[in-house]
């Protein structure tokens, strides 16, 4: 089986952490990217400082395919993604040539200082103009740099995802309404014969349809299909309730 | 100003890295710890890999006051995070007799090695009894282990929460009708003079009423009065559209 593309995603907000507002883009990205067949390994939030931003950037660019970060980007004094991910690259901060033209041209002779701020970008910045929306998403290096507001955010991902596009992850749902106690030993056979099923087990309280959720996952469908059929075969008689 | 008590929570959750589920556990204990005044530093989301656990509960065991973690807990193959923290702490997990005891009471000779494992601890663990819920709560050093599933997490989390009660933040909030690039200049200039100030500046798009929502904290009441006063002062002209 082929290597998936991996990817990290750093989430820069003060906003989060402190329980102020729910965090909807990294389910957003993480089902986008499942979708497309990769696998991301690591969602970190972290506050709104340079040098952890910085820090927090350099090793997952380093260690995944692909990086996104979301917030801090913007005119604010709590907007320093685009200096965090300079810094983790020993980069400079410059103002794009592009952006500032057509900011510019944008707001006319009225232009600030700080709306101009909207084009400062890492040296080194390709702008993707992906499915034309008003603004280009920032790409550096392996860093895809994303704006924390929601509708903004989702838009580019959308805009950008078919990049990413790879083997799709293959996925079989099985219901039990047996326990997790109960069908462990199972869930271990299967593993055993099967050690490259992605196998997932979430317990439901309070259903009354089923007690756990088994999520059976490969890029190979023959090699799902084969351990979806072992699974079956080791559960306990009468386990299962309906699959997907 | 007091120094805040930080907290790191980690995740541990295949199922949330490839958007089968929300985790809505992270936002929840972001709530709870502001509430008892605790700064929640860093949120982490990782997948079910007892290296990955170790090597992450231990740093943040190291760095922060208090560690969560969330999920990985029980009888299947993917529950890891108890060996986990084993591995992070350099120690064993044992059976703890108190569990084991109350675990065989429970389903008497019925009881299953997998029913078994639930009372599987690190060597060390305190019980906690908090809120007399069905299951105590694992402490062992500064981690607090918590399960997935989210009312029983919501539940632990209730119950422990009033051991990390310390100073409260206090919050105001200002909305303005302005956009972002036209109060940035406003909110450099106030925390210039209150740089202990928590300012948060918070765009929402298409919203009849404000356009960017400013938060402002501090443990200190006083200090953030005047904080307030300061901003309000700079702010352009007409730019606030309510106080809460």
């Amino acid at each position: 089986m082929a290597r998936s593309t991996t990817a990290g995603l750093v989430v820069i907000g003060n906003e989060i952490l402190s329980g102020k507002v729910e965090d909807t883009n990294s389910p957003f990205l993480a089902k986008q990217l499942r979708a497309v067949g990769v696998s991301l390994e690591r969602i970190l939030v972290i506050p709104d400082e340079i040098e952890v931003i910085a820090a927090a950037v350099r090793e997952y660019s380093a260690t995944y395919d692909l990086v996104f970060t979301s917030g801090g980007v913007g005119p604010t004094h709590d907007d320093l993604t685009i200096a965090g991910v300079a810094r983790a690259l020993g980069r400079e901060v410059i103002r794009h040539p592009e952006l500032e033209k057509a900011l510019r041209a944008f707001f006319s002779d009225r232009v600030t200082e700080a709306q101009l701020r909207l084009a400062d970008v890492v040296d080194g910045t390709e702008l993707l103009h992906d499915g034309n929306l008003r603004f280009p998403t920032f790409l550096v290096n392996n860093i895809y740099v994303l704006p924390g507001i929601p509708e903004i955010f989702r838009d580019k991902v959308v805009a950008i995802r078919d990049r990413f596009t790879t083997d799709p992850f293959h996925l079989r749902i099985v219901y039990v309404r047996e326990q997790e106690t109960a069908i462990a030993a199972s869930l271990y056979e299967t593993l055993a014969a099967f050690p490259n099923l992605l196998l997932g087990s979430y317990p439901k309280l309070n259903n009354p349809e089923y007690k756990v959720r088994l999520t059976l996952e490969s890029k190979d469908v023959d090699y799902l299909e084969s351990a979806l059929r072992k699974l079956l075969e080791v559960l306990p008689p009468n386990a299962v309730v309906r699959q997907e």
